[in-house]
């Protein structure tokens, strides 16, 4: 077991920037070993953010090998943009150091086959930081299934109804001339391109990989209006972006059903005027129901109404390790689920045990994309989800034995919450 | 144009009561003057309560056509069970006589062409009386797009959320062994069996056989648990109800590509624990949103919290035709909703002009049964949707101009809300 756990941290931009100040600078147990970026702004702003702020002075370079070729480094945070992290990833496992990967798709089902193969050969764990697999809602519906208390789980939604076009497409005003990176994605690609932040916890909730498994993916996508608007009022139907045909659909859904009988169903919702931030995380089961937009939980018999009776059921229903999170005071990105996910990957590093979203998790969640884009090219034919587990998903025992398992309740109380 | 319209009624269950106790049998330019079912009891009851409270006194039947031989007789309101409806509607139509069928879908696609070439041949109008056509959440929703004022459309979604084990499939405590016609499509069936109640006011959102087309569908079942439990639990295990293995799956997803470039999602949620009862009806436009669960709309730019804000967008953007009603004080069937939609089948009848959800409407409709029925058989492959309408959907005007018309806002003072 290690003390302190030596990261190398590669891509700083908006995320990459911020999950870094505000969770793995601030864990008493990671020392920041090294910096890697293309550009040298960055590079330093953050440098600076560091010295100012904390005691960790990493090594700055935009050779994200010398990161992989450094034998002091124990594992590698992976967060520039999607294309690309597989292949990095795949690098820091051959290096032998643990790898995270910010939330995300693969560009093909090969990267995904590629990444099971090199976990296999190598047995370096590698972990998808899916915050939301540690939200608070996610957390107590996954407690509240494990519990039974939801009956047999029969059909799941969830989305991502965030409407971005302003905030994470053009967000760069002062240089609209590079935008973020996932502008080429829209103007290239139609596909589910985040599905990770529902089917993440939705993949915990139905055991994916460990007793179940998705068998089949078909997607649909609207036409594509709602980015064309926003760059033709924004900037000008003349402008270089409101000239643009986007091919990216404004809500893609996308169905998928399970080895168990369940239905999943996803939405892509990220382009069009929206009330409202949501994932609308709901669950059906035979004994209960939860339900994100109505912000309720709901069983089987109950006479007082559920709507908006979450605040209530937290209290109830909190997951321990949410429940043990809240009480330490400790509230840092997104409501504490950044905190916990880092958490999560620090943990298995220093325990050197897998990560609870491990290489065939990872590989599945990331393998949405290029199926959905199949599917949708194909005008919405049923697409078979590769089992990458390779029928070891019928008897997988949970990965982590730890409170961060996501596949059991634990209260194990020899890892730490802060 | 007719001063009463004289109706036969066949099919007297518990709708076909209700819907002829509160609606027909109360409007004064109707003549209920010929019912018929197969069961002396439901007949002798439905003619005591006309002779106690209404001056209607038909004469009784068990063979309906006596009603389809009867040439006083103006038009013919068919309530049975979902099967043999279009059947007994294509007769009524060869007979001269127009005919309204209850909410439901087909058992064969061929049924539906066979209504189309029915009505093509005779001329004689149909209509399915989709009640929620006329709810008055629908028609608000249907008034701003009809004013632009959520943009173009993109995205739709609706269900049928309600859990109707113990009120609509077991329904007959009395004599259990003679269920709701229901369960026997539940034991034997496996489909989205009752679309309308969102698809019906979707279409009309979408402009579908009028500019539009719905031209796939996919279908996808989850497995089936809630009917079994709620028997096993309601009669015991070795009940002849919880012995069954039901086909009916509990969720049933339904993905419907438009040729507009719009997707729909619709939703078949009948048999599970529920907190309560919803369409789930949702539109996605370019400039603004509307969510049934969230009880919100939503414009472009708003800042004050959408979140039940519902109650208040009725006083501004009430469809005319439900203001009017309100207006009227009459309250009959589920919010207004039965009065209105068959009053705008006897105005039909009265003024010789096709229905409101005519032909190729009910047509298309029914024809989601059988069609997610296939798509499931084949493990979610798109069905391709067929063209009721040769054609002719792409120039089709608005059926009716009055002020029943879902296809247009039309405020025409002619025409009688009570």
């Amino acid at each position: 077991m290690k003390d302190k756990v030596r990261i190398g941290y590669i891509g700083l931009g908006k995320r990459g920037f911020a999950v870094l100040e505000k969770n793995f600078a601030m864990m008493e147990d990671v020392e920041v070993a090294a910096l890697s970026d293309l550009s040298d702004e960055r590079l330093s702003r953050m440098q600076t953010f560091l010295r100012e702020n904390t005691s960790h002075d990493p090594y700055l370079t935009k050779d994200y090998h010398d990161i992989l070729n450094d034998p002091t480094i124990d594992a590698v945070v992976i967060m520039i943009g999607w294309s690309g992290r597989p292949k990095i990833a795949m690098e820091t496992m051959r290096a032998g150091k643990y790898a995270a990967v910010e939330v995300g798709c693969a560009d093909t089902l090969d990267e995904c086959f590629e990444l099971v193969k090199t976990y296999e050969e190598t047995g370096v764990p590698v972990m998808m930081l899916e915050n939301c697999c540690y939200g608070r809602r996610e957390m107590m519906v996954l407690n509240l299934v494990k519990k039974g208390l939801l009956g047999e789980v029969v059909h799941c939604s969830g989305g991502y109804h965030h409407n971005i076009n302003e905030e994470d497409i053009y967000c760069n005003f002062e240089n609209i001339d590079i935008p973020h990176y996932r502008l080429g994605q829209y103007i290239t690609k139609n596909r589910e391109n985040y599905p990770t932040h529902e089917l993440g916890p939705l993949s915990k909730v139905l055991s994916i990989n460990r007793g179940n498994r998705m068998v089949s993916l078909s997607s649909f996508a609207s036409k594509s209006r709602g980015l064309k608007e926003y760059a033709v009022n924004r900037f000008g139907a003349d402008s270089k972006w409101g000239k643009i045909d986007y091919k990216q659909g404004d809500i893609v859904t996308t169905v998928i059903t399970c080895a168990g009988g369940e239905t999943v169903v996803l939405t892509l919702d990220t382009n069009l005027p929206r009330s409202h931030y949501s994932r609308g995380f709901s669950i059906r089961g035979t004994k209960g129901m939860t339900n994100e937009d109505r912000m309720s939980v709901y069983f089987d018999g109950q006479t007082e109404d559920s709507f908006k009776n979450e605040e209530a059921m937290y209290e109830k229903y909190d997951h321990p390790l949410h429940a043990e999170y809240v009480k330490a005071g400790v509230k840092e990105g997104h409501g504490g689920m950044d905190w916990l996910v880092c958490r999560a990957f620090i943990e298995s590093v220093k325990n050197g045990t897998n990560t609870p979203i491990d290489a065939y998790d990872t590989a599945a969640w990331m393998a949405v994309g290029p199926l959905s884009e199949m599917s949708i090219n194909k005008g919405g034919a049923p697409m078979e989800f590769p089992d990458f587990t390779n029928g070891k998903w019928q008897n997988r025992e949970p990965v982590v034995k730890c409170k961060y398992c996501l596949d059991e309740i634990c209260e194990d109380k020899s890892v730490s919450v802060v």
